[in-house]
């Protein structure tokens, strides 16, 4: 038995959502002259994301793809500061795709090109396929396949999406291991027989961050950035490649 | 309006099926000291496919994948000729996964990487998500997604397949091009207002193919190789990139 695919949280554990819109919300800002705190706004926006995917996991909304809570949500935090009248729709429109522009972090590309001589790569995230089109485009990122929310229509944690996505894979899901960088992702998808891999990105949400700073659980593979993980997981007794595969830190780094 | 997503048919279109089984399918035979005529196996295994897949289009069948409809026809036409014996379900298995293995045409992956830079690129076939994902490692094709029957329960050309990945896509039809080898593929997805672009692909059914020689219908663009439809498509009016993308065809040749 050995894990055969790799699928990655993508937001936070790929891409550096926060610091990409903050730069992209401030340099609209400065080009129409609004005095927006725009870092605040980012982290409201980004505040309204888990409830806005419950209220449909709920059935308090009906099916919605993430691009269309995102509009939503930022249209209540601008309406909210008494700044709607501002925007225009094709504004928001605009915003909202900033959620389509995010780098990724500086170890990501190099490690998926080195990960993925092994091992098939996906994208299992609350963000829809459209949207993960253009993360894949964007920010380069060497994926074979983008399992969006909207392929399942349910949200992570539900667990029709960590299964919906060995499904097509056509994997027994201890064949497939979630790699995130958030405890709870990995909780609902070690508790269906994936295998799990924990990165820490301890400035996803900023230097004030709090959650997700360490590994809560014993995950089948735990470290420090993507580089380390990569190292670790080929020398981990769950994969078996043969020798050439187990290589050194230098290697990667 | 601007075609903004291109979808391309795969087994033909992209891949030499029938090449690529008919050199895998002979080499486990000589390795096997078996004699069967691997060509002649190969177009029967071929011309299953269609009444495979109708059976699942009436209902004859409940929804199955492209993976396992290849299994049951090739056990079935081993079983015609007596040979069933000599084969494991271990070598059923490799067998099938030879259209896993399917050779680019020696056009495909060079055009692909020049439309990458215009557009979004996507696979639209048949073939399960576990299958095309396999191809587009094994071929190396940069495509950005396989939007596979499977995601559909649907097996082209029901409206269901088309629909649904312009669906996902987020974009209307006619900001969409079905590129397919297939008169029969490009119908269907004209009629439900897709853009469409022919590449023929002659020697698909080997030196005696009769269907598909040429465009049948007056499609949006029509070529005769995938670098003729690179170049042609990116000076067609249905697209709207500014003028260094439209390039001569010896930057493409």
């Amino acid at each position: 038995m050995s894990v055969r695919a790799l699928l990655f949280d993508t937001f936070g554990t790929l891409v550096d959502w926060r610091s990409s819109l903050i730069a992209e919300l401030s340099a609209f800002g400065v080009a129409r002259a609004l005095e927006v705190d725009w870092t605040r706004l980012v982290d409201d926006w980004r505040a309204a994301y888990a409830p806005s995917m419950q209220r449909v996991r709920t059935g308090a909304l009906p099916w919605t793809v993430l691009d269309e809570l995102h509009r939503a949500s930022l249209e209540k935090l601008l309406a909210e500061r008494g700044l709607r009248h501002a925007f225009s729709d094709a504004d928001l429109e605009h915003l909202t795709h900033a959620w389509h522009r995010l780098h990724p972090w500086p170890d990501t590309v190099s490690s998926l090109e080195k990960l993925r001589e092994y091992f098939i790569l996906g994208l299992l995230s609350n963000g829809n396929v459209a949207l993960l089109i253009d993360l894949v485009r964007f920010a380069r990122l060497p994926v074979e396949m983008s399992f969006g929310s909207d392929l399942f229509r349910h949200y992570k944690p539900d667990p029709e999406t960590y299964l919906g996505a060995c499904s097509l894979l056509r994997l027994p899901p201890e064949e497939v291991m979630l790699v995130a960088a958030h405890n709870y992702d990995l909780r609902a998808a070690a508790a269906l027989g994936l295998r799990t891999g924990f990165v820490a990105r301890p400035l996803e949400y900023g230097p004030q961050q709090e959650k997700d700073i360490a590994a809560e659980n014993p995950w089948d593979v735990i470290s420090g950035d993507l580089h380390e993980f990569a190292t670790r997981l080929l020398s981990s007794p769950l994969v078996q490649i043969g020798a050439t595969a187990v290589v050194g830190d230098d290697e990667l780094a």
